[in-house]
């Protein structure tokens, strides 16, 4: 915040009692101290919105039960939400974002941007065509590691791209899964037969899209459900072929006992490689042909501008994932901002994901599922966006 | 914050522009939203203090150019601060805390709690006698996988202790300074001579006695300066005496040319021992004799109350230096709670730091020095307090 | 060697001046002493093939620079050789391991066992019928800590397998190969078109074996040349389903730009999953549902007894690539002896890999091929054997 | 071996039924073909000296019961041995040594030289004085990386030096020990009473001394027991002086629970610092001031000629510990061949250690003991040699 960019105010639909991803948006919205949260539909039931809202310092009269009311209060008040965040289920998110959307308010969306291509393709045009943010919170893509990584690739630093391993591959549902606020992920009606590839697949795709800047143009996949009983896949194993020529392997698992989150990639170039792991998110390794391996830190003196842009305390003070969340909310606010002082809003390929991202990770998730259901079939998985 | 727990107002003395620990203390209170920042004397020019209020949000008139002033119109005001957040050089903790607890105001202070020991007694006695908190950001106690490890020696888990081998060896002033946020650790006049020890040497000594609950009854020292013409000591290595006997070194850098921030912790038991590095803060290394080694993460079922309390992601999302440094605060918020409810605070060793710690760790300097300048005679490190 | 038991003798075929591989062998013979290499067809210059034995202390009657002639000697000496390592390019293998194996001499070869899978079986067949030990030297399952996964996995140490992720990805050959030695790799004539899936495909392959000792039933794969100008696929994916419905991936490459040698495997079973690495081959990961994760390090007390075996020095004392070999070697000595002494010489499935591993092998490149040929087409990899 | 150079004849006083290191010293012998061993006094038993001989394939009539008798033969033989190898506890190194070297016969001794600094210098002088060589396997400075990193610091590559940090702290005697093979190191009247200094704390230093080829100029040191009941030291915390100035620590421990053999080194330089670590032998870490953080591997093109010598395999296939110990041996018979040849023998400080080195562990050994005895008194360790 600076003297002249006053926070931003910003509502959230979802996020009441017993939520679990809500807690991480907000807190990513406190860190930079950009954010005014002062509105809210959290909870469809009036009086449980309204305990989220004491609770959250939101005045009542700003608690929602519906988002359809919210939507049109909020747009009709002078000091009306700038933005909304959308922390529901997967497959509410398209009526929720048209809805603030058409009220036009910029809107954060949870990913997957919505459950079916059609929609999101709706939603991406609709913001696009009023000018409006729509940015999806592939959050792993704020870390600045991540964002030097991206640079490095574009800049010609490890050569051109020709091989991708990228996996998402989680432990979490290795076993049945009683939690209450993850069972939705199991949950066929909730969030869809391909839940693996909505839930973990889109984002070791938009990483892969993130770091290398090609996109998966035709893909080859199988999807397996390694747990007894369970009535979505949690498996996807996907060969896949880019934009360049580049060959590559996504995997993604909610089944991959005792692995930590998972999430990791590798790109190999035709000078160096380099590799990204979640669970030690503020190194980055870049390893040379014929060596020597050499390990970016966050905070080294001579990393890009868009690693040091997102980082906030020096060298050897780790960075987490509430950082790289609040990365994605800082930009939202630069967004803003920018829009108000009067500048066009033009999506940057190395800052915030957005709505054309939302797009390819469905278009991802349809095309996964139909190589799957065709014995493997090589399939187009890029649409025109 | 819950419903019946307001936010704590909160004013800071320090912080203004340029400096560069403030801001994580502002993003640490921001984290959990426990806190209100309503006051400062961020700086002693009038009009610098009146910018950064603005720009913190802070009203005009809570902006004050001397802590005096500050201690005695905020405990005068009916919303008045409960606690205030001291984070300038060491050489000033001691006036600022002294006038903050006789205005009856709660205290976290920046380590160490002062550069003289009578001083730092003399602070504890204070916030004791009034039944006031104290607090001290070693923040690296916040961490859940150092919480855990503290646990797991109270409990037997490595059996008793024998060897301790503990450092703090950044390589960040492993060439000369330049950097006017860092010049002060080594500027004689603000640092002290033994600056690597007050700096560094405090925090590994603070993490150790966390750790282990044993505390330094003896050590030899040797002081030295690695960067030539430098006026401060940048390097110390201790050999120490535990009050169970067991032996340990300690070391100190801020010479060690390469690494990142450099704190880590073995301790050896009889059945096993631990280690913890802050470049890979999520995890907790446990090797039993024979095997196997056990790597413990953020998150994994099982963990001990002590590290789920200060979890707020699950498993694989790392949290890191800020999160900690915010466990701090949401302890101090949850203590100062407490006393508004009635209940007596009673520091617990396995929470934050307190003003019995920084006097210890004041006493560890003083040894320190004294056994440097004996020739590395073996000097006691404790004190009653 | 024990009183009872002589050196085995050994001759080699191949193995002449500036060949690689073969002081591998030499050494890996060497190292517990049970062998005396005594003969040998070392070139087919027969001025190499002496120069060689002299340096090698083979006597100069002994050096052939025919293997057709090494056989029937060796066979018509009443001390010719027991076994005969054959160390020459892929496709010299058939001829050369047949002429021994008819000559009853039995033979340790470098994998794969042959460039047709014809050909191995025949050679399988030949081996068996005469009770002829044909050893394939693929190596890396001589590690003890490869051992212990695979003791580990049997013994239900995991739970039933899920998902294997098995890669042999080195960057030896991302650019162009100069060198002599290693350039038939990249030759079409000798390799084949299919070199990296013979290469290296067929190790990782046999290391899944192994370690799950489940089979691959089904593949698709995708075959692809990262430098430009090359004859042969240096780059293999495949999609993998193994005999209990597990699924897999398994990536072969010679283009993985600044990999070192670049073989590991991960398997993940329901009750907690392993991995196991190249770079790191004394120790054994092992993750369980939700934690902690275990790291097994060779000359842990309480390893399997397949571990314990093939361990020669203490805990801490890396064994290495070499040992590794001579693992192979003295399982060959093992069973050799078994026979001299006249016990029936019975394939240990967690010992040394044999002709039915050499065919299954080579089975598993003709049906990536084949896959890569048709589409990605699913195909069997199975073949009774 | 080349045409012109025939295999070293060795020898071997110890080594006989149950012995642990000396199997370690024999494989070493055959890694590289250079040595037939062809004579021994494996026990003080004639009939368990011509057992292990018999299983050894050494002739009976060079199977000896005294290591008099044996030094008194093979020099009367023609073919008498050229080297012995003295593999026997340490308060027997100096007789059999001397007796060796009073006979014209070169020495290969496990470490420390002697157990008596005189001893140590009086055999040095022997072996110097009469032109034969004197060979100590600390054999840890025959990895490769450990010689790069030598010559990279030779080379100026880390700048000055100014601080190291250097430890051997293994776990094996964590708890008391049972085996009777390992038992002696913990038994006063063999091992010591500085036991654990004699044993780990000498390859410390040694270590040290190789990679930065600086002195200790100046020690102050503690000992402790941390196992009940034991009657030897098995810990030892050091600070060190450099004849440079720089300064240090050295820990060595027999009772540092869990860990695996615990032998590593940091060095730190006016640029950059490195790190070595026996867990990851065939891995080099170099951390530059500011960034990044460079690790060679064992193999990288790049890499000096002191690493290259003793590579036997390409990247990513590990050497270890038998190689590192195998790469002591080749240079002993380098240096035997070399004086055959006629050419002098000139000890090389980044090749294998001599009768200086012992000299100079056994000067820390008293070094330590007189500090510790004294109150941790700072006391000279360096001796005119």
């Amino acid at each position: 915040m600076t003297e002249e960019e006053p926070r931003v105010r910003i509502g959230m639909v979802g996020g009441g009692p017993g939520a679990g991803i809500a807690e991480t948006h907000r807190i990513a919205m406190r860190i930079d101290d950009r954010f005014a949260l002062v509105a809210g539909a959290f909870s469809r039931s009036p009086e449980n919105s309204r305990k989220a809202a004491r609770r959250l310092g939101v005045a009542a009269e700003r608690s929602y039960a519906s988002f359809e009311k919210m939507a049109g209060a909020e747009a009709a008040r002078p000091d009306g939400i700038d933005v909304v965040a959308i922390v529901t289920p997967n497959n509410s998110h398209f009526p929720i974002a048209r809805a603030f959307l058409k009220a036009g308010i910029h809107v954060v969306c949870e990913k997957p941007l919505t459950d079916r291509l059609d929609h999101a393709v709706e939603l991406d045009h609709l913001a696009r065509d009023r000018g409006l943010i729509l940015a999806l919170t592939h959050s792993y893509s704020g870390y600045a590691m991540v964002r030097h990584a991206a640079r490095l690739v574009r800049d010609g630093g490890i050569g051109s791209v020709r091989i991708v391993q990228v996996e998402h591959a989680s432990g979490w549902a290795a076993k049945r899964v009683d939690s209450k606020q993850a069972a939705w992920r199991t949950d066929l009606a909730v969030a869809g037969k391909a839940s693996v590839v909505f839930d973990l697949g889109t984002h070791a795709h938009h990483l892969l899209r993130f770091v290398t800047g090609l996109e998966v143009s035709e893909l080859s996949a199988e999807l397996a459900t390694c747990v007894e009983g369970r009535a979505v896949f949690d498996d996807a194993h996907v060969q896949l072929r880019l934009t360049n020529g580049a060959r590559g392997q996504l995997w993604a698992s909610m089944a991959a006992t005792g692995q930590e989150h998972g999430l990791r990639i590798r790109v190999f170039g035709s000078e160096a490689s380099l590799e990204w792991r979640h669970e030690d998110p503020h190194h980055l390794v870049v390893r040379r042909h014929g060596g020597p391996v050499e390990v970016l830190a966050q905070g080294h003196s001579g990393l890009s501008e868009e690693a040091a842009r997102v980082t906030r305390v020096g060298l050897g003070h780790p960075e987490g994932f509430l950082e790289s969340f609040a990365n994605i909310y800082r930009e939202v606010a630069d967004a803003v901002h920018a829009l108000i002082r009067g500048e066009p809003y033009v999506p940057d390929p190395l800052r915030l994901p957005t709505g054309r991202d939302g797009v390819l990770g469905v278009a991802l998730v349809e095309a996964v599922c139909f190589s799957h259901e065709n014995g493997g079939r090589w399939t187009p998985a890029l649409v025109d966006v």
